[in-house]
């Protein structure tokens, strides 16, 4: 059977996997960061995974290997330009050692866009001609898929969508350097620095002991009721929707999938009022063909993602 | 020699000329709107324009005829959906009629796209990979151009970038339905609003008699030295600033093309001070690969565009 191999190469754990041309993961292998890195060459280790994962498929006939990496990629070389997470990996070039260690040809780029890619491919972007996808966790991030392929721009950055500036003085900082993006407003980190400001006089949830607000612990406070905390949820979904809206006016999609653990874990409060947002600030024109939806695959995006770029490759 | 049609139909004028595949006009007509729609038929009329062009110039051997219309246009039946400026021409179909009356294949649509395709194969755009052209002028429209194609995104509306959203509450009624769009801030017409209210203890400029304001006036008020008026012209080009940063971490583009009536005569008042908020407010890495230029083409951008339009045609 023809076969992909996806390696979803993240912060925190390395997940590799056996995907056929139909999205189907036929056996997957995980391993922690950390431990990849223990040796002092992650490279091998992750290597090492991946042909663990094919040797538990009889009959794999390998096409191609992709891999997502945490960080802007030169897909030239598949060279990590920026790596803080596994800097073993900083602008090494990845295309030989996989290229001869898997004997197919290789495709690599950062995980937004393997995402964007598996989710337009096999996820809740099936059928779609034109697919924004956007990751909201900790940060925000994004890619465009237009019949099949990511679209890049000139250096692979576009669909930075966590970087358009929503205030445009007096905003928050965010990490890129700016204020006021959207990615400083309503990112998992976002929600939990407006909550502190929201709760300013009441201690941190579940006593000083536990921690810091996080967007999970406003979600779940929102669903008990709380006011203030369904205020922070209100404001997420207008700054969101407007970020969507000015999506769909640039770049006039038919889909918008909102992945990530936080748009995923708290689609019950962001969903439909997202939507509202829309609907009312977006050009009526374009709110008609548009579809805002929650991405589908669950689990194994990042491997299936790293396995469409290598699909993708053989599609030139 | 081989050259192209364009047709360039605005709310107040038609142009039309013979272009050569190396953007050079041959000849050129141009008529009032209002002259060609007097007799009932401005089709009829257009097209007379046109074929008198052609006849204007020794042994042209016609590739195609590009039509750029003052709205948004079905680009399969070639069909205005919208024509505030010539309903004649609204839900009518002008590729039979074109393709018939010229005897080679027809393209259009939208005056915005057109110009975009203009400047970004012949104009200030020649040589770039991916080019964003803003044009601010009464309203603010734009294209993308990627490869020598427009972006049109799904339903043809892709580049809308004066309906960015750059004010999340409180700002001022855009004529999209929406606030606070990028077009109510800073296209001329906004630019004209924020000084009426900057000027607000003062008579128009020139006397009761000498009408509204203008960015044309506040910008001389600018030159002049007038304290109050560049402040408009700096609120402007933060909001410009803000939507081009946005438009580059989208797009990625590798260079961007302001043009327009107002983004041309107040291009000493804008460029640098745009170009400034950008170098701030747009990520860093993105910030070092793109160019923000001033349109070069004059006078003839919308029937070089429109016969762009049939050169793109034949690449596809």
């Amino acid at each position: 059977m023809n076969v992909y191999l996806g390696l979803d190469v993240g912060g925190t754990k390395v997940a590799v996997g056996v995907v056929t041309g139909a999205g189907e993961v036929l056996s997957t292998l995980r391993q922690d960061t950390a431990a990849c890195r223990s040796g002092g060459d992650p490279l091998r280790e992750i290597i090492h995974l991946g042909r663990a994962a094919l040797a538990q498929v009889d009959g794999a006939a390998l096409e191609g290997v992709g891999i997502a990496l945490p960080g802007p990629v030169n897909r030239d070389g598949i060279t990590m330009r920026a790596a803080p997470t596994i800097p073993e990996l900083q602008e090494v070039s990845l295309r030989g050692p996989l290229t001869t260690a898997f004997g197919v040809p290789a495709a690599g780029d950062n995980d937004a866009n393997a995402c964007a890619l598996a989710e337009a491919r096999f996820g809740a972007g099936r059928g779609g001609r034109l697919v924004a996808y956007i990751t909201l966790s900790t940060g925000i991030g994004g890619g465009i898929v237009g019949e099949g392929r990511v679209l890049r721009g000139v250096t692979g950055a576009a669909g930075e969508f966590g970087h358009q500036v929503l205030l445009p003085a007096g905003g928050p900082p965010c990490d890129c350097g700016n204020t006021g993006c959207l990615e400083a407003l309503a990112s998992g980190r976002g929600i939990a620095r407006r909550a502190a400001l929201a709760f300013a006089a009441e201690p941190a949830p579940g006593g000083p002991d536990h921690g810091q607000w996080t967007a999970e612990r406003v979600a779940e406070r929102a669903r008990g009721g709380d006011m203030r905390a369904r205020d922070v949820w209100s404001e997420t979904a207008l700054y969101l929707g407007l970020g969507i809206s000015n999506i769909i006016n640039l770049f006039d999609p038919d889909i918008i999938i909102l992945g990530g653990g936080v748009a995923v874990g708290a689609a019950d409060l962001l969903h439909d009022p997202i939507r509202e947002v829309v609907r009312t600030r977006c050009m009526p024109s374009l709110v008609r063909t548009v579809e805002i939806r929650i991405a589908e695959l669950r689990g194994h995006t990042g491997v299936v993602g790293a396995a469409c770029l290598a699909m993708e490759m053989q599609h030139l």
